[in-house]
């Protein structure tokens, strides 16, 4: 058996301890509420500058340094002048500031429009003091109305000086790009790469269901890892297709649709080139969490739903195939109509199912309803199971439901989220008046 | 020089290494976003009920077990409905669950108000199947009118199913008090009780200054610490002292102002009886800090402010002097509408102090404005000092703002925070519309 001196066994053990708690500690203190503004590096300011009536309606972020860049954009083929300024500051892969205003989408807007996505990039690079092609720009609000730019270049002028990192610019920011959103959506996560301590906040917004040709999907990430932009764009791509593009609310992509996420490196740890790096990995992981956070609270969003419904495909055959799956019975109105009844009607699923364009075995299906902790099975082998009726009416009734289907052919496992269509919401919102 | 075996020595602080690094582990998944939903045994749910016609206005608060219970109301001599019967089920020191109303103040509304206050509460606590006495009732909105009983106790009965500890509840909750407010204000703390893990969170509302006659403050705490119910109601007296009570807006008091603690126990820490307890002195700490947290939060809302403003007064001669100064010159409308034009005017500054009704020694003090890293002193006992007014007018831009007074005449110091004065808000508003 071996022995070690006191000290020599002892220090070492109880310095990473110390440094262990020290950090907790801090990570304690600082946890009041934390945000995109604890990243460091990032300063944010959300003003009201008169686009909107009443709410916040010009969102600022900045980065100390410029930062790797990456994006998603509308797949819509109507696409809004700030998403064409935007790709093409953002194709070199570096980008130190975004700037949002909610209110007007600049959408089917013209040159009028283009004009006024430039000249927002171009005032707040030049109050910035930095390169215009640095600058992505995103609008959201209505469509078609003329592009107030003189407001909001004035706007960006009078609010630069506002820029902090103090907390309640987070919560400022988080607000202002919001548009019929009932809820600010923030996430903020923590994480260990390859010993050093990286941030990741984020903010987005949804669409309501009450107009949807004003449901933009916004979602602005920023992370002070120090990453390659073609690796970052990579995982952007992988981490949308698994959060952002699994949740429906009513189903439409928009003109202004836009995911982007900065990386600014001020973590200080070696630039991540490679996927398989174990430090990349754990970042990809979090970077598809946060997605799916702020993804979530898109569905859970919309006044027109009363509940979150999460859908699982497990054993597919491959990712794609369940996806597929996923998508399109979270999307049929027949179940989420369903939802909203609290019905059990398995037979609507399956038959969404069966227009996934996707080979489904109806006979060789289990599936299973509930809420998060009870999900009953409804079919095994596609034979309807005799099961509790009035304990599962009870289980519909709570505001968190789980679809599980299992296709018993292969390995892949896909989820998304949807919500559900409560039809009475715009009769009762006509006779109730504040 | 003591020698161990490797066992006896090792695998004690491994152990501990490992819980600490588990716990680490645990915390950092669960940072995406926290909030009340995050402490022990709180559930909760927030509705739109059309009271309002689009926003959230059902607020419900539940904890699986009675807590003990605390609650500052308002001073104010007109006091709304719910306060009455809060007040009356508050008395023993125990609640379990909050109901809260917004878009209807339920103040002035008499015998009728008063009825559908405690509807609130015994429909809340019939559902819940707890004692009529365990529910705390809120409201906030306009005051004076009708109070929409039917509705909102139809609205309790179909939203109670839906309580739950996710996440987006919290967020649904926190939206669901607000009335003008532009952004929900939550927090939340996790720290270290006498070595029990325990959870702190908060929701509150604010002012707007568009509407002074609806500014009505609401802050609702939970935490899963153990503490006597007396200790605890000492305890938050102190800690609103130093927080809610040293924030202005709009200088009033509203007919339905509260802050309530819920202390459920679910931590298992040895209950907390004695103030000199050190876990106790942990627990004030963080109380204290969320409640500053919150009523900063409070501050940085209001479109009708564009800065907000923390005031410090130091080396005064007790607390109460130096509160009593912080809250004259905060809620100066000459101080703050200096603040909003950057004007350094140190004499309005003066001019508030001595009409605090405290003893000022105008001659003694010293005086420092500016942003939070750099406070320029304009004043060193009484004499005017010469600065540098380019630079100065910049800090002045900045969004946060911070103003020292030195009494040189003790060892006291209070802080307090407050916004500017925009007299052009309603102007600008009634220009732009969407």
């Amino acid at each position: 058996m071996f022995r070690y001196s006191e000290e020599r066994f002892y220090e070492p053990l109880l310095k990473t301890m110390k440094n262990v708690l020290a950090e907790m500690e801090s990570k304690q203190r600082n946890t009041m509420i934390k945000n995109i503004t604890n990243v460091r590096g990032i300063k944010c300011w959300g003003a009201h500058i008169g686009v909107k009536s009443m709410r916040r309606d010009l969102a600022l972020i900045y980065s100390e340094v410029p930062a790797s860049a990456a994006a998603v954009f509308t797949q819509n083929q109507v696409v809004a002048e700030p998403i064409k300024v935007s790709r093409k500051h953002i194709a070199d892969g570096k980008a130190q500031a975004i700037v949002v205003n909610a209110g007007n989408a600049n959408a089917c807007t013209g040159e009028q429009g283009l004009a006024g996505a430039e000249a927002m990039a171009e005032t707040y690079a030049s109050e910035l003091g930095i390169d215009k092609d640095l600058v992505l720009v995103a609008s959201t609000g209505i469509i078609g109305e003329p592009f107030p730019t003189d407001d909001i270049v004035e706007g960006i002028k009078e609010n630069v000086d506002k820029l902090t990192n103090k907390s309640n610019a987070g919560a400022f920011v988080a607000n202002a790009i919001l548009t019929t959103d009932t809820f600010a959506k923030e996430g903020f996560i923590e994480f260990d790469v390859n010993g050093y301590e990286v941030n990741l906040g984020g903010i987005a917004k949804g669409s309501g269901m009450i107009h949807p040709n004003m449901g933009t999907m916004l979602a602005f990430l920023v992370t002070d890892v120090a990453i390659e932009p073609k690796l970052l764009k990579r995982l952007v791509k992988k981490a949308v297709d698994r959060s952002f593009n699994m949740i429906t609310v009513d189903g439409d992509t928009s003109t202004n649709d836009m995911v982007v996420v900065l990386a600014n490196g001020m973590a200080g740890n070696e630039v991540l080139t490679k996927e398989k790096d174990p430090g990349c990995k754990v970042f990809y992981e979090n970077l598809e969490n946060m997605m799916i956070h702020l993804a979530k609270l898109i569905v859970s969003d919309g006044e027109g739903s009363s509940k979150f419904v999460q859908y699982q495909v497990t054993h597919a055959p491959d990712e794609l195939t369940a996806r597929k799956l996923v998508r399109t019975i979270s999307d049929s109105s027949l179940v989420k109509t369903a939802m909203f009844g609290r019905d059990p009607n398995w037979g609507r699923i399956i038959c969404a199912a069966g227009n996934a364009g996707v080979p489904f075995d109806y006979e060789n299906v289990d599936l299973y309803l509930g809420d998060e902790e009870t999900q009953i099975q409804v079919l095994e082998k596609g034979v309807p199971q005799d099961y509790d009726r009035h304990y599962m009416k009870k289980l519909l009734r709570e505001s968190h439901i789980y679809v599980k289907l299992n296709l018993n052919n292969g390995r892949a496992t896909a989820t998304g989220w949807g919500s559900d269509l409560t039809t009475d919401y715009v009769l009762f919102n006509s006779v109730y008046t504040t």
